[in-house]
């Protein structure tokens, strides 16, 4: 779209603008394909580690003997997440926390990977230990023998989780690692482009990734599930929910018009694993009848299971609360944040859009 | 520029992209004209405050009544500023207060008025306390009697500041308070633009202020007067500075060709005030041999003063320490970032650009 101005192109929302480049995921939406650095997410899920793929991430090479454990927190940090209020959103403590870290480390430009290793291994120690705090429980001090995953659930319930529990959440880790530029990972961007802090551009990007237009609100599939309740209940329930033109949570994808590769994986996963079983049953019986009834429900543009669906099942599964599936989210999220402000800092370009000015014309104060 | 994907538009850093439209700000950098929803800055600057500027940019009216004064603080938010270690940047200080202060308030969306309002209020009370507990002193309960600026400087210095400073500094304020899409508004607007909340939106912005290719190096500025002596020895300091090839502090900017008018408004205030002299005179004196020298050394693209110049002048005339330069600068930005949120958020446009991959093509983990 041209402007009246004339060379601008006016793009609200950014949409169709390509802001920059990147060698992190490839997303083909219409194939329903994901590739970290060329590697397809599947393959990821099914013989890698969260470990690994930060590792892959930040560096670009695959490093079979990467562990990334989670890092014991500061004692002001410690303090810090203490004195949040009990009801406070995880996603406000855990950007306070990023905040509170970057200040206690002093960092300053170009971000490194040992900043990206370090603010993403102290996450997860953090996170836990507001929920821990609020529970009037004391923070637990991480096992360095674990993944990050793992040794998140040990820092949240205080015993070391079953092998099953441990590699299904290192696969939601795995998927929801890196996505492209959604508007976390380019705030992370702009915010490194003026030559910030990797702690800076972490902090923004949790705050927007709390947007539920961003974010999701993946403990809504798990609401949905509680209210369908069984399997035979399901047809009728959601022919209801379509009927009065609400939306089915957990399918359909800005991006993935075929089936969510992160979804399939993640489900591919849980499938292999005892102890998922009851959770994930009923969401595999229940996303038959959801995909049965949708593709009746507008067949010419059918819409498919997203990763929020397979990724509440599996959350659930290991024991999270909901209140914590986005913050969760988001500590996954951290290697593609600090992955793509390493890339950023390479380019090396400010990022600064144009605005058009549509308010009052001249005009002059009253005497 | 087009792509080889075709439709998309590649705008690397997005230079010349109009991302959206605003009512705040009309900036004309060719003629160096800045006008705040309609009234030229230096009207504003003038016969205005902060307060009631800080309002005109919230409701788009003029209230000659506004007055906003410093909130105080809560007692988690000063034991989490308390807890920071005494030689973090001001800057990480200050975002992570905002972040704190979101999560005890829990804040969502939608932006309001009032929240502005609050955050602005609060962010000057958190700063000055952080500077005191640096030094060892308590903090300061705000007077509720006196403006913004004049508020932060009593709760730093602890003793009520006189007419001549807090008048100079408001005015720092007005000029400080909004300029169009920079950097950190933009990526407010893109963490707003999620559905997040507002307190988010502004931890993300002042990280991104915090850069120097977007908030500058004020301080800079202040050590080029100490450099440079006496006005009799600036002629040579610059002459050498220039040869060098190096930066002449305090000159030139990305936008204003003509003379910035917000240094214009701050030196004409500076120079209507006693007890701003010592500084503000050999500025002035200084300023004229720089004009004189960069004319010459560029006569088709001469470099004008640009607002960092005498915005040092006005806050090293205040008393305060340069290492706060860049916060207090984040205090005034306050306004148009919450103006901002509270437009982005009725144009409710999520914020998404694309990206183009350039990373390896299909590949496969090793056996």
């Amino acid at each position: 779209m041209k402007s009246p101005i004339g060379h601008l192109s006016y793009a609200p929302g950014l949409k169709g603008v390509v802001a920059g480049e990147t060698s992190l995921a490839m997303i083909d939406g219409a194939a329903g394909r994901l590739q970290y650095r060329g590697y397809p997410i599947g393959e990821l899920v099914d013989h890698g580690t969260y470990s690994q793929v930060a590792e892959l991430l930040w560096t670009g090479a695959w490093s079979p003997d990467a562990h990334l454990a989670c890092a014991p927190l500061e004692p002001e940090l410690v303090d810090v997440v203490r004195r949040l209020p009990a009801d406070s959103n995880a996603m406000d403590a855990l950007r306070t926390a990023a905040s509170a870290w970057g200040a206690i480390h002093r960092l300053t430009w170009p971000p490194t990977i040992d900043q990206a290793h370090a603010i993403t291994a102290v996450a997860p120690s953090a996170l836990a230990a507001f929920a821990r705090l609020r529970e009037g429980l004391e923070p637990v001090q991480p096992d360095p023998a674990l993944g990050l995953a793992a040794g998140f659930l040990y820092q949240l319930l205080g015993t070391r989780p079953d092998e099953a529990a441990a590699r299904a959440l290192d696969a939601y880790f795995v998927v929801g690692a890196e996505h492209g530029f959604n508007a976390s990972t380019f705030t992370a961007r702009v915010i490194i482009s003026t030559h910030s802090d990797l702690a800076s551009a972490v902090a923004g990007a949790i705050g927007a990734l709390k947007g539920p237009w961003h974010g999701g609100a993946p403990a809504e599939v798990v609401d949905q599930l509680h209210e369908i309740g069984s399997v035979d209940e399901a047809e009728a329930w959601i022919r209801a929910t379509l009927a009065r033109g609400d939306r089915l949570m957990g399918f359909g994808h800005r991006v993935y018009r075929a089936y969510d590769p992160r979804a399939a994986a993640l489900r591919s996963v849980a499938e292999g694993l005892a102890g998922m079983t009851g959770w994930l049953d009923k969401a595999v019986a229940i996303e038959q009848v959801a995909l049965r009834v949708l593709a009746e429900h507008k067949p010419d543009y059918p819409i498919k299971t997203n990763v929020e669906y397979y990724a509440a099942a599996v959350l659930q599964g290991v024991g999270l609360p909901p209140n914590l599936f986005p913050a969760v989210f988001a500590l996954a999220r951290h290697a593609g944040w600090t992955a793509h402000s390493l890339e950023q800092a390479e380019v090396n370009v400010l990022i600064r859009p144009d605005v058009r000015y549509v308010g009052p014309a001249e005009r002059h104060l009253p005497d």
